[in-house]
């Protein structure tokens, strides 16, 4: 890592806040952003009406708070690491179980790209657990239990609005499995959320080099970057050389929760050599990222033999990595899926680490045509048996979904996920509601995003422009983050979450002041929206901008009306 | 007009195809794409399966037929003209009908920036009616409904596609006012297109300087660029100096319906002051507008005096131009709405020139907290009113509706349109689903039009990037034009119309054959995905992409093993 290796992230007329906890001793950060007045003239006297800040949530960590000291060659400070230790079911280890992740530490040539600080991992100690859904089940309510009902709620307590989000209920969720908070005892760094139906919807971002492409130090900015922009978790798909390398920097360095396809690493590790991926390898990979701190893995878990006759009449058959991998190997080796056979042992080695499942849908169509075809529903069966399976083992599960739908069958989706899934949480891909827009692929999909999180589902993978085409650069991560922002919020309204409107209306009751600034630093996406300002403006103007021209801005005209 | 005059659109692997009328001698332009063959290994052997063509919607017109010289100094050739003749119904007058026409016409400092070429109006003959629902309404299928119906087909009868799409079903859906051919006997260069909720959802663009900003030339250029990218048709909002003559500009270069909003025009003429304006100033400009050939004005007559007050509480008061101005007009005067009161007149104006009228919704909400108001619906009924005085007189009509609408009050939009206004087309401006992301409206708006579509909105427009920032560049237009080209066949493919499904099959059998050129041909902008594919790719690679690299290609695994 070269250069300054300190990281900021500001934005405009806006400061780092914190609320306090009332169980736990904990902060929970924000972002309040600052309004001007409204100037209303009463006769001929202006008179000034006060605007009160807006509190949005925020996922950009420390690196908005200008009192922490960020150096991306440190990490950020370990936020959970207090309460971890406090609750004594877990111990760190004086090595890492990994046989790769020691062969790594051990090898000289890496030295030059790997992170300089060695974090020893931790484990449940033997027979303890230490998943939050094993305390929700006992009816404890834990810091980060606390701290997402009061992130989940922002200022609504102080603003009057009623909210059903209390630690209780969050506690209750968690236990029921409805929802999930990803948080590996050994990802201290991350500031605990929360996904799950009756919570704002969320939206995951992915990033990753591959063989072709980028290093180290550009997937941390574009970790960072998502951040920014309000990526709440993260998907490291990584296929590339130095994949553990890269993990790690990124892992020390997110301030959200980290995600990764371990079966992608698994792979690197054979060289490519689908045949000669075994559940020994896979094994030691899994131990490898839960002691690194991955949040959650996506698995390809239901995906069976029985399956594959399914695809055959598809028009893009299987377009899942992992799901086109596993599938060759069932066919290479004509034996089961071994995710499904080993799925015990998985959930296992998961539950020691608190590392969530999301269980991947390697039959999720590719196309319009291919959408909720039999195939890709008979996996989703599975995934409900499995989901019971890791819930025995209280793993936190998510359940991922499609993919390519068009409008009228994404409800269908939602229906069958809740029908097979016992209410697990549904994580979807888009879906994107056509096929014919390679290039705005972000915008095919948060047209369906929207859709289905309005319908329940919980998480929302974004799509960048550059989806079907090429791997996304910071400009790419911008845009797909920001639509997924917009579907995210388009639900939350559609949902009635207590409070989503306040933003909205600050907004707007801006704009209709003419509060330009404030209106720019209300929004998703301040630096675009002046950007675009200026472009058309002129150094005189004050009441009206380009798009009207002096005489015929209609908030100008209403405003004259409404004072008469 | 400096420069090389000539215009032309150009799409990769595609050309210019007729299809044939049978009840007129008429010929429909088309796009066809091509296709390569699609490569099979059976055993050693390299086997070619052919891929037939895509024929696509085009809205180019002859700017993309070779054969067809175009000088914008000329303007397009009347496609309609000998049609329009025939119906012998029409007259060419001597002279315009229009006091400052005329005005414009003899003011010799307009010599520079005026059309080359001077078109004399047409108009119906005393006592005669030329409207495409005068006719439908007599059973008389005219060869614009018969261009419609072979349009909307495209090649499905010869891919043996059913389809209810016949001329004689359109002729049923004019007369029945539920769908529409916006066709100014003035503007014969405009290739016949239909709007209703039984056909292809349509779009609309947005074009027009203002006083600030861009000159005629660009103008132009936006409105060839916006049928480029598939504008089916387009507004000229144009409020700054040399209206007249932008639009005469315009009308004669453009292969699609023209709509304005005369009022912007009427208001220039007092210099701003609302006061000032009169139904005289307004009836000239109508006669004005119509005799250019303008083919739909936007007239906002439903607003009413007792509407106003329903405002007052509203978080952004009255945002739609036109509303605000007549409202203001309303205070001055103490009057009602003279579009109201003249409603009469202003549709046997209209009817002479075959001109629609598109019911301006002055009173649509401008943010999420003003939507589904009281103000809103009560406008909206007024509507439904003034749709059968419009029908009485044989007048083409659009009802205009929101702006800005979360999710889950989207529907009910519909459901009140179709509640009051007794089956008219819907035109609606999004709506946008939040308003927290200026700069990115068009994805905050593409949400909402994509479902208020599939509910039978027939015709949506546009929202650029730009929108509430600044007038839009060339590029913000085809950014919108393809947001809304992807609105619109989302829903065209919830829908169920038919044949709506070949382009997306097309698409991804390219995408799963890896003939990325095909898949970049076939999309609604070849050269954006070209570009973006470049970015990330070296030379020497065919059969993956930079996004997963040569090991990870999902497409190409499960290809192998659907080989096996």
């Amino acid at each position: 890592m070269k250069g300054n290796s300190s990281m900021r992230i500001s934005y405009p007329a806006s400061q780092k806040i914190y609320m306090k906890g009332i169980l736990h001793d904990i902060r929970v950060g924000m972002r309040e952003i600052r309004q001007l007045d409204t100037v209303v003239i009463k006769g001929d006297v202006p008179e000034h009406e006060k605007n009160i800040p807006v509190v949005v949530y925020d996922t950009s960590g420390p690196y908005s708070d200008e009192s922490v000291p960020t150096d991306i060659r440190q990490g950020l400070p370990p936020l959970r690491a207090a309460w971890i230790e406090a609750r004594n079911d877990t111990e760190q280890l004086p090595t890492f179980s990994s046989v790769y992740c020691n062969e790594r530490l051990n090898d000289k040539r890496l030295d030059s790209v790997r992170f300089p600080v060695i974090h020893l991992p931790r484990r449940a100690k033997d027979s303890a657990k230490c998943t939050q859904m094993y305390y929700a089940k006992r009816g404890i309510i834990t810091p980060e239990m606390e701290y997402v009902s009061i992130r989940e709620n922002m200022q609504n307590a102080e603003l009057g609005i009623a909210t059903h989000i209390t630690p209780e209920f969050v506690c209750n969720e968690i236990a029921s499995g409805r929802a999930i908070i990803p948080a590996n005892i050994n990802h201290p760094e991350a500031e605990p959320m929360i996904i799950g139906t009756h919570f704002l919807v969320k939206i995951n971002t992915n990033i990753g080099n591959s063989a072709l492409s980028s290093g180290i130090e550009e997937e941390v900015e574009k970790a960072i970057w998502s951040c920014k922009w309000g990526g709440d978790t993260l998907m490291d798909l990584s296929t590339g050389e130095h994949i553990h390398e890269t993990r790690e920097w990124i892992i020390r360095n997110t301030p959200v929760p980290v995600g990764t396809v371990p079966l992608y690493q698994a792979l690197e590790k054979t060289g490519g050599d689908i045949a000669a991926l075994s559940w020994e390898i896979y094994r030691d990979t899994l131990v490898e990222q839960c002691e690194q701190g991955v949040d959650y893995f996506t698995i390809h878990a239901g995906l069976l033999q029985a399956h594959l006759p399914l695809t055959r009449e598809r028009t893009t058959g299987i377009v899942s990595r992992g799901g086109a991998i596993i599938a060759n190997w069932m066919r290479l080796h004509n034996a089961e899926n071994f995710f499904y056979t080993h799925f015990n042992e998985i959930c296992e080695i998961l539950c020691r680490y608190d590392v969530g499942v999301s269980l991947g849908d390697g039959l999720r169509p590719g196309s319009i045509h291919d959408a909720n075809d039999a195939a890709q529903f008979a996996e989703l069966s599975v995934l409900g048996e499995l989901t019971e399976t890791a819930w025995k083992h209280h793993v936190q599960t998510l359940i991922e979904g499609p993919g390519h739908v068009p409008m009228h069958k994404i409800k269908t989706n939602m229906d069958e996920q809740l029908k097979h899934c016992h209410g697990a949480p549904f994580y979807t891909l888009g879906p994107l509601t056509t096929d014919i827009a390679p290039g705005y692929d972000h915008i095919t999909s948060a047209i369906g995003a929207a859709q289905i999180a309005r319908y329940g589902t919980a998480m929302i993978c974004y799509v960048t422009p550059k989806e079907h085409l090429g791997l996304p650069d910071k400009e790419d991560v911008r845009a797909g983050v920001i639509a997924y922002k917009i579907a995210a919020h388009a639900a939350d309204l559609a949902k009635g979450h207590p409070g989503a409107e306040i933003r909205d209306n600050a907004l707007s009751k801006a704009r209709f002041d003419f509060r330009w600034k404030d209106q720019f630093n209300l929004s998703l996406d301040p630096e675009k929206a002046l950007e675009y300002y200026m472009a058309g403006r002129s150094a005189a103007q004050s009441d009206y901008c380009t798009m009207c021209g002096p005489h015929f801005c209609a908030m100008k005209l209403s405003k004259q009306e409404l004072k008469n």
